[in-house]
């Protein structure tokens, strides 16, 4: 009954653990695209990339007409232009970028990291397009490889993307990311690190970078921070895929009985009847979910109370799970047992 | 022969391990100082202290008389006034503040970490006095704890600080920090992260944050990066002081025969008279010494040549053994083994 996890790309959706630098890798100017996601990977349900790249390296640009762009900064400095706006996002900033804005980057730091997930229609077809195959894992000293007019044509025939006629320039002045709200409707946004709809459920803080609200009901981003804490109940969704990128600290995870050890960059695909549960394993240890579709949310609000504060507290918070006990009927949630239920 | 590594701050000089979050911890305003290396514990060679704190949380205008600082930023964004300057320093950048310079912090972002060494005179005194002792290991969501007038008086009597007379005022502007070079003499300066004297050993690369020279050859800071690689010689030093804090990836060390695993936020002390060696184990592992005295700097532009670009390479470039050879009677450098002369 228990088979060994996944550890590569599949190309049918199931569950699967990538490590960091692990999955697909495409070399472009001297940047690396890890495609980590993609539509055969998830059932269309989400795709993810991680770009890392040398500082002055950038990207056009551009407009996707199908695709929400979920986009959390991992390392360095990148400054982006959203619309009319230009912001430098540093680590653990994020911006929610939808169908029709108009968007471009360019890194600043020496060393530069984001993951960009997109929901609606894959962006990483774009990579394989405008990259060559790339063995090593990191980006190079120096690179000769420059991406052509002819590849942008293809990528703009092939994948969801639109190049803006102009040449790209990026102003000198930009804004650090400051907000700290989320907007009602489905437009783009930048957050600033730490903030979100903050909700504590016992010891956890999970924050609500994106909700039903901002994607049309497509997608939810979470970042959830903690203690080392206990194992959550055992539990599998029939209908919403959930995604796991660990970006500090360490946690255990279970997915269908295997029991993985996620670090920094490490990546893990939940797609429905997929049976997990995890336990946060560092003194402060912070992981990066995307849900799709958007139908969970309600879990994070009926379980969670507000939050008005950023870290998490030194005592556990209660958790509402007689709230959610209320509502199980209308969530996506079917409990399977306690904590170390799948433990033999 | 072999006895467990000591894993708690002791009172004597020895080598030791604390992990991330252990120490010595007070909490002051919002703000959780963790010592990690002390006067008794390093023999008075060097003293270390992670300091984490809130958004808006601060350290007045001061200045050391002995104290050398170097300052090398974890997570968050933090303005700091150095002298005439003000900067926001962000994650991999760095601080060096000599004796006689006024400098103040503040913290920015929702959660902001750095590391203080501190050679000369023992800084971490400052905040038994200051603080109070804190058990839990992060800051808290909410702190009413002040520091009083009567509090910085005594400081100022025990400990190598003088706080400036006026209110400290942090201006509203700030640079992020691009410097590039580092100065000839003992003066104060910034670093932007991944810049310093670049100097590639095989697949490593070795950046000298702070020399001889800027230290008056009390000590010295590197901060090295490579992809999982191979083991280093097993080697001892007879006179200086090594340390490693751990800020990406993972890595194996040996020390006086103990096989230890450095993540994010690990520290090891490594003093004269210990055998040790390590191996990067992450695709990109990264981790930062101070080494005090600053003698042992030779070996690094002996055994590694100049190195124009910021990524380590995908093949490893040549290490200058040879040139370390015929130099190794000047260097306090005593070889034991080849790798793995550890292993039993």
């Amino acid at each position: 009954m228990t088979t060994p996890l996944t550890t590569h790309l599949p190309h049918e959706k199931m569950p699967y653990l990538l490590r960091r630098g692990e999955g697909k890798r495409y070399l472009f100017g001297n940047q690396v695209a890890t495609i980590i996601a993609d539509a055969a990977s998830t059932g269309q349900m989400l795709s993810a990339v991680v770009i890392g790249g040398a500082k002055g390296e950038s990207f056009p640009l551009h407009t996707h007409t199908a695709a929400y762009e979920s986009i959390y900064v991992l390392e360095g400095r990148v400054q982006f232009i959203i619309g009319s706006e230009s912001y430098m996002l540093l680590p653990g900033d994020y911006a929610h970028i939808v169908p029709g804005t108009a968007h471009a980057y360019q890194m600043l730091g020496h060393r530069n990291r984001f993951i960009s997930y997109s929901i609606g229609a894959d962006l990483t077809a774009i990579y394989p397009l405008l990259g060559e195959v790339h063995e090593p894992i990191e980006y190079l000293p120096y690179s000769s490889h420059r991406v052509t007019d002819q590849q942008r044509q293809l990528v703009e025939q092939q994948t969801d993307i639109r190049f803006a006629k102009e040449d790209t320039i990026f102003p000198q002045q930009y804004e650090l990311v400051s907000n700290a709200e989320l907007p009602s409707a489905a437009i783009s946004y930048v957050l600033e690190s730490g903030e979100g709809v903050r909700l504590l459920t016992g010891d956890q803080v999970h924050r609500l970078l994106a909700t039903q609200a901002t994607t049309d009901g497509e997608y939810i981003v979470v970042a959830s921070d903690g203690p080392k804490g206990d194992e959550i109940i055992s539990h599998y969704h029939e209908h919403h895929t959930e995604t796991f990128f660990c970006t500090q600290g360490h946690m255990t995870m279970w997915a269908n009985e295997q029991e993985i050890k996620l670090f920094p960059g490490d990546f893990l695909h939940v797609p429905a009847g997929t049976v997990h549960s995890y336990r946060l394993e560092d003194h402060f240890t912070k992981v990066v979910g995307v849900l799709a579709s958007g139908l969970f949310e309600p879990f994070f609000r009926l379980l969670g109370d507000p939050y008005e504060h950023y870290m998490f507290p030194s005592e556990p918070g209660a958790a509402r799970i007689d709230r959610l006990m209320e509502h199980i009927d209308q969530l996506d949630l079917k409990i399977v047992g306690p904590p170390n239920a799948h433990a033999k």
